[in-house]
């Protein structure tokens, strides 16, 4: 673990920057596991891709001389900018601290962290930390007790918000996971699970051991009427998380949705699917504003949170950057992943004329 | 040759993984004549090159716990799921047990094997081992007594349907064979060939012995009435196997092809024609389900099967994978070239929704 | 520093070779400084990459024997070719000579060179070795008598044109400046700004310098309304640098500019802009002639030169080459930078039938 | 020089080797000479790039057992596949024989052989051996005396046609070349100027030497009416070669010419015009069959034969390629190389279904 001061003394320049140092100081299995995409990766290159693609056309001779970055949710909640940390598993694999540096973090930045159903700490653990900018992330478990069971923990826990992921009926196929025969190390349990004695990845010879453990437990027959049934089992708002289509966008709403969040696992699942960003416009144009709409997937400039809220999103979600700052330095690695991009879009947003959110509008990306 | 465990010990993880094993496994000359396509292979290329570039819209919240990926042939058959096994000459040059080898792996996975008019063992002896999943692939010699011998032999023996390739008047310039003067090795021989004592491929200074092979016998005088005679001297079906127009698949109907296979002979043809899935879709439309359509080319993954049927294929013919799987286990290798892209293609439907075959619609490609 | 005998015998052939030779020549903060553009540098590259995807569609058979490279420019002057010296900072960390070599060279070639704020020699001195070809890029700091002191100084050493930079009112981030630490080497300063104790740099940990310098001293609240203060105060007419929307090239015109450069700061403002020659048509479509239209980023060839006047330019700008050309040879440099690229043009001009500026019509891009 | 057994044993396979191996053979300076584009070498490259993104979209089933691959010219001429010999300057450069290998080639292959007026053997030493299959090249002189005389030392020495380089007032800029300070080797000369004394080629300082002359002595005021004053002066038809427009193709045809000659001078004039593919189809259309289309530029393949004839031309001509079979094995090199691509033009044909000629339609490349 790195005090600040060594942090400082290697500090990257940009988040890609982040990434590199992290593959040295995370052990290879988790780094892959972290890293990868499904099948050929072409999804998790596309992310990046279409946002590099996208042009923007900014206005000049704007007064731009104090800028508000603040934007509040569908929860009440006003946090400090567009961009909150995306729900990850294992967190301890990146560093020991795990989840609870991350949500220091988070309180630092004045953001919302989404927990994963499979932290490496508790819900409980994480939302005693938490400064009521916690929400939390829902896998499905066939067995209902069990889901239901964590629902109602998160809400009890003070989470504000309910993130269904709705993209993983199994787990897609990363085959660095195959190869490694990844399984969670030794120490380290799914620490929401342990109750329901479901906290443990057995090995699995020539699959990834998460694979199997969602193979084995998670519900395939997960359908909307299941989004309903959340909503009669908790008061929290629930989001949808790895909707790509307007057609499940409609679906959504019209199934109580409070948001989406536009996502395809960071290229983790379907290989080929779009980028999210590529797909975004044509939902919000769907959604218009009914929902609110948030997206993930290859966020790693402040140009791409501007052209983000451009084509629609309230905000978006970081990923991978957070635990590679988690891995390079602790909660202080997250702060320093997090502080850079809102530096890089607080002057995306200056050079482009912007000094609000609201100034951010889709003629920034359409000319 | 690989015995089951070898081969599970180094388990490759996708169909690429196949390709690069088997190149240390089967001799030089026959790789190249089996994994290369004509002149500049951009063909070749664009048969991978065009699956990528196509994004799937998978549908999110759909009841996937029960697959069935069945499907039921005009022939009436019913095979385990919509990959079959594309003709291919030759198969002894993979592994002594040839094409008997794919005709067992056939079984196994209850799929179709297309046997190539130049197999490495009869027709007689494939079909001996086959469980009524024969169809047989048909080169028209200008000596229209061994054609009509071919058919008649193929019927015989059980052949469920007769594959006409008509891309193939001369053979493709495969640049490699060329160089490598390609011929049959010693001991092998085109065992369907045999009574007509043309199951020799002379030695051809500066050129490929079988494109000579091909030159001096094929029938380059090959038209539409041809498919007319041919259905008069058999009770099967006929499949044209080479279509890549609209209008040449409305010529194939009128002609009294009972299926149409889009195929460019995996890029060994005519270079520069383009790939199989960018022409799927046009002639899908034109057909519109008056005659069954198939694809080969390029099919590697299991999303790619899922695009091939969102576009309107009723099944894909996987092709040098299987050699790759000969090569690299025989009969073992094939099995498991097959599970693999089966597994593939499961995990797409169910990461798309689809639970059944008639869930995959041309939505899936196009928003 | 090279005597013209030693250029001479190294001479580059055409300026792509120009900056590898500057690369050995120029220290390497300062090679960086020039060379480097904003974040992933991709305006940087689309810069290039966009002049090279227009095609050109020379006409034939036109007498070119007798050529008029010559053009008037708003301020009357008349210069020798449609190509003129973009403002850039810091001319010395090039050569001893800095912003005086560069101006000679200008007089030399008989066209014009813009001067910048950021200069390493003082307006008046740059001026007094000047022959009315001089024009003077501004930029607005906080405190309004130092802008209106430098704006009456360029107005009184003789500049004819004020070039207001409406693109930063913060620096892009380099990245390569902000690893440097970058500052200015000892022995030099801002000249312009010594009056006004505001001449120095000083070191930021972390940071490029000069972007410090601008955060704490430029104005980030210029407006529209600015443009009409400017030209309140002086009677040299006015040009934006920095347009890259339609929308404001209108603006420019209602508020009063005289000319419009279309520019990206080559590359080194905010990354993911549009490359300038890509939207130099739209803008040139809106101002319809009622303003002169300029533009700079990425011109290194002739035929860059034609594509630009084809679209709509009056004429461009050239930057780092004009560096490369100082470090390499002082004013000879130069000289022979400009050269190059004028002699190019006309070939450009000779080889598409064109005679006069005023043959370079859109047709040469557009068929 | 090579025997015919030597050229054997090295059998290139496709014209792409024939370059590599001409490489070796060649001396330097010629080879940059012939094988280099203008400046940045984007058309030289296009040209080939353009052939290989159009889809071929062949048909099947059609009887294609006999071929005729013949064609008659304006000339009236019938020469025995589509493909000519494009005009190309200092053939000996490449081999002692020079541009009398070149007719002896293309006498055997049956083709016509189009003569440069910068020929290093004269007009009438390459008439003596043509076999009623030679054109002329011509460039057009300031002193018209000397131009008019090359015309009719080509008309009385039986060459059927006039081709009139349109394209090159100036010579466009081979960079390699201006290194090199290209120029004739010593023994070789302009054989077609010595009466006018124009024959040599000045070593020129930083340039190359034949642009140097090119810029002495060419006309540099030519126009369509030069046109008109060729065809009074000449009994033979005029075919304009560097047209890339469709109204040029319109004012060609106007001023009176036979012909239209579809090129970009193979990418060594001006740099970034199209690939002569790529308009090839916009100035057919124009035309409309009022003269003859002819194309050169980047053709190697036997597919690019068939592309430029489905798209209107009516022959094409090869260059760069004659000159590595020159420099491999003087006339048997050439008659190798032509053979190669008369074979792979026939293939093509074959496997699109084309028996003739006139079965080149459009819908081979347009679906």
């Amino acid at each position: 673990m790195l005090t600040e001061v060594e942090v400082a003394e290697q500090l990257p320049v940009n988040l890609f920057e982040f990434e590199a140092i992290a593959a040295k100081r995370i052990p290879k299995q988790a780094f892959d596991y972290f890293s990868s995409g499904a099948n050929d990766e072409i999804t998790l290159r596309e992310n990046r891709n279409a946002f590099e693609r996208i042009s923007l056309y900014p206005r000049m001779l704007r007064d731009v001389d104090r800028r508000d970055l603040c934007v509040t949710l569908l929860t009440g909640q006003r946090i400090s900018m567009p961009i909150m940390i995306a729900p990850m598993a294992f967190q301890k694999m990146a560093h020991p601290d795990g989840e609870l540096a991350t949500i220091e973090a988070a309180n630092n930045a004045e953001t919302i962290m989404v927990l994963s159903t499979l932290s490496t700490c508790s819900i409980e653990e994480v939302a005693a930390r938490a400064q009521g900018n916690l929400w939390f992330q829902l896998y499905v478990y066939r067995d209902k007790a069990i889901t239901e069971s964590l629902v109602k923990r998160a809400e009890v826990a003070g989470c504000k918000a309910l993130v269904l992921t709705v993209d993983s009926p199994l787990l897609g196929r990363r085959e660095q996971d195959v190869r490694n025969g990844f399984h969670l190390p030794a120490g380290l349990t799914c620490s929401n699970l342990v109750d329901s004695k479901l906290n443990a990845m057995p090995l699995h010879a020539g699959d990834s051991g998460l694979a199997a453990y969602i193979h084995a437990l998670y519900d395939q027959s997960l359908t909307w009427k299941d989004v309903e049934w959340l909503k009669s089992i908790t008061t929290m708002p629930i989001l949808l998380k790895g909707i790509l289509r307007a057609d499940d966008a409609e679906l959504a709403i019209k199934h109580g949705a409070a948001g989406i969040i536009v996502s395809n696992h960071g290229g983790r699942q379907l290989d080929t699917v779009p980028a999210t960003i590529s797909v975004l416009r044509k939902i919000a144009d769907t959604v218009a504003g009914r929902v609110e709409l948030y997206l993930d997937g290859g966020v790693r400039r402040g140009t791409d949170v501007l052209k983000a809220l451009a084509l629609g999103a309230k905000a978006v979600l970081l990923g991978r950057p957070v635990l590679w700052g988690l891995g390079q330095g602790g909660r202080a690695g997250v702060e320093l992943a997090l502080a850079l991009l809102q530096s890089e879009f607080e002057l995306a947003m200056i050079l482009s004329g912007c000094a609000t959110l609201s100034d951010i509008t889709r003629d920034l990306v359409e000319q």
